[in-house]
């Protein structure tokens, strides 16, 4: 009935929906008090005051037929503008709004801008492990996806990016600060991408464009800084989302911001303009598009993540549990003791556990953990950590006693 | 720079949307006034009071969260419960909430769809004239889009439908109230077709879905009444929008409806789902979700179009020109007088009227106007459309004397 090639998207489908779905059934078999969910990257603050305050000025002030009808396929104008002169002012950018596209969150972002690049056969380049997602937008339009995979801290690696790439690299792909690892990628590792893909360039005769996937960008802690990819970088697409930032993922609102610069500027906009139109975007969503310019400045509550990620840290160090001390975005990789990362997520939804297996990222060994949730669901699965690190035969190490788990 | 695919389609990009962007410009150049656009499909009335009283309400009343977090791939599920119910009572239908799966507006509904079912190579047939972006659409998933004539009438032909099948073909999409005739197919034209779909998926063996692209289905004029249309096929696959009922163009927010008896029900449920993850849209966008299932039985502003409409054929025969008279949706369907549809169109764009070539919608001696536009530009444009007509050498009709345009 359904396509061949839906038919294995089906049953290799999101690993990350999977596990979100049997968390809403765990939920309602066992009791939500018993399940700890952390399978999927979902705000877990409401958006910041402002964002609903500009909502209900725009209902209130703007007129209907222009607040929710149709606008150029790239988005309004003034939204685009607002949208332009901030990343200029921010990032010291040059950014002019026939640069900068609306679009449906940066997963619709990506998609426009691989539908703008390839033709079938292309390849592009990620570096591993990363967001499983991408291997579906690549190929939806009949590229092909290439590794390279990332150092043992998760860095980029130059030798392995350098050996990904070939005369029919069309794209790298790079996503700071990272999902699943948490790494973010400072200047040294921007400016080093940057040079691999300047010689491929000249090396291969034609443009290789850097795509920033960059939904987190504002989420880095403990004095680490993200670096604004495209400032590294002539030929790069920006692909930025107000999901995290002013915690709107449900409403799928983003941009794409092409360089000034890039090779074949107005070429790209054009493209990335009628994408937006062919893939049924037609346009990101009009309220939303007014509400994320009115609020381009607003900053994320960093504080809540933050604090998060230090008691989600503080419960896994408890366990006696293994991670990669993340330095941005709200995902913790943790070790699977004995590497089998399948097994590990297993058990660990045997104990109300919801993770994700680093094998829907690339790799194998890990799982990721999304600590974008309430306080109370870090303290509460604590004790459900040490009991998983303690079927793996890891004591624990400080503050949890587990036979004494508060009751 | 930018793909080989990507260039051809800039090349023929939408007329449409160019005529939108040509109508800005000369807005600009000439003065607003000046300029008659009738070549968007962009609701020109504000959505019903209700749609701002039911943000406002969501926004107040539900945890931001919940309410602009994500949910699952398909939709909210009360929202779908509700939209289920109200197509059960309306139409006497048997929908269950998972066989609704919310889209971004029909036009992403409509890729989700051909996402699902089409691998490269297989066939959709559409009946032209017919909506000039199904051919983007059925190429996006390496389909192959093939066209059955409709009658002198724009009426479904049923033998030319049947020519059109084949053992390749996956859908056959159809739309009514049609754009851009404003042609509605009734119970006899359905009944038709379900028999023709029928005899070639048991000569075949296997089953052809009816898609249904059907933004415009409450859009029906002078007494006419438009059947639903998965009422006369089991295995129809039902495209809605809420862009023009509600004026929501810019919102982008629809569902599919699953038949419930359709051929793989379940399985195409999931492939709905699925598909609107992996294309980027993820979800459609979570509050206007909401507001569409607040206000899922408000009833569009009728009378609007139905005047537009009465005084847009009488402005057409006052000049002399022939068209076909719509029965729904809010399109006109005029008749280039030399049969050449382009330079109809060329000629027009001199007098200031913006209206789109039939070449763009599979056929060629017309063009489409859009009079979901203010009465003041219908009544403003009088003159400049039956100066148009004496330039083929027509003379005025009635009631407008060319001479003393009220000057």
């Amino acid at each position: 009935m359904i396509s061949e090639k839906m038919k294995q998207m089906i049953g290799s489908s999101s690993a990350i929906r999977a596990m979100f779905e049997e968390g809403k059934r765990l939920a309602a078999e066992r009791g939500a008090d018993k399940v700890y969910d952390f399978s999927l990257g979902n705000p877990n603050i409401a958006p910041p005051a402002q964002v609903t305050e500009a909502a209900e000025k725009e209902l209130r002030e703007c007129k209907g037929v222009f607040l929710h009808g149709y606008m150029s396929n790239a988005g309004y104008e003034d939204v685009r503008e607002k949208i332009a002169s901030s990343l200029n002012a921010r990032f010291g950018m040059n950014y002019g709004k026939d640069g900068i596209v609306m679009t449906v969150g940066a997963a619709g972002g990506l998609n426009v801008v691989l539908k703008a690049l390839l033709d079938p056969g292309d390849e592009v380049a990620v570096i591993s492990p990363y967001f499983g997602e991408y291997r579906c937008y690549v190929s939806n339009f009949g590229g092909k996806l290439v590794e390279a995979a990332a150092d043992k801290d998760f860095m980029p690696d130059p030798a392995a990016i350098e050996k990904a790439l070939s005369p029919k690299t069309r794209a790298l792909i790079i996503n700071t600060p990272n999902n699943p690892t948490g790494a973010v990628y400072g200047e040294s590792a921007l400016k080093a991408i940057a040079r691999v893909l300047e010689e491929a360039q000249s090396k291969y005769g034609s443009p290789i464009y850097l795509i920033s996937d960059e939904p987190y960008r504002e989420l880095v802690y403990g004095g680490v800084t993200q670096p604004y990819v495209a400032g590294y970088y002539r030929n790069t697409l920006s692909c930025y989302s107000f999901s995290k930032s002013l915690s709107l993922a449900g409403e799928r609102i983003g941009y794409i911001a092409v360089s000034p610069d890039a090779d074949g500027y107005d070429e790209l906009c054009s493209a990335c303009s009628v994408a937006t139109r062919i893939l049924g975007f037609v346009n990101a969503p009009s309220l939303m598009q007014r509400v994320a310019a009115d609020c381009i400045d607003v900053p994320p509550d960093i504080a809540f993540y933050d604090s998060n990620r230090v008691a989600f840290e503080k419960a896994l160090d408890d366990a006696g549990l293994e991670y990669v001390k993340p330095q941005g975005a709200f995902y913790l990789f943790v070790k699977a003791p004995d590497g089998d990362d399948l097994l590990f997520c297993q058990r660990a939804k045997d104990k109300g556990i919801l993770i994700v297996p680093s094998s829907s990222f690339g790799v194998k060994g890990y799982a990721r953990a999304a600590y974008c949730v309430s306080p109370e669901r870090i303290s509460s699965s604590a004790a459900a950590f040490a009991e998983l690190a303690e079927e793996y035969g890891i004591k624990k190490r400080a503050g949890v006693d587990k036979t004494h788990k508060g009751e």
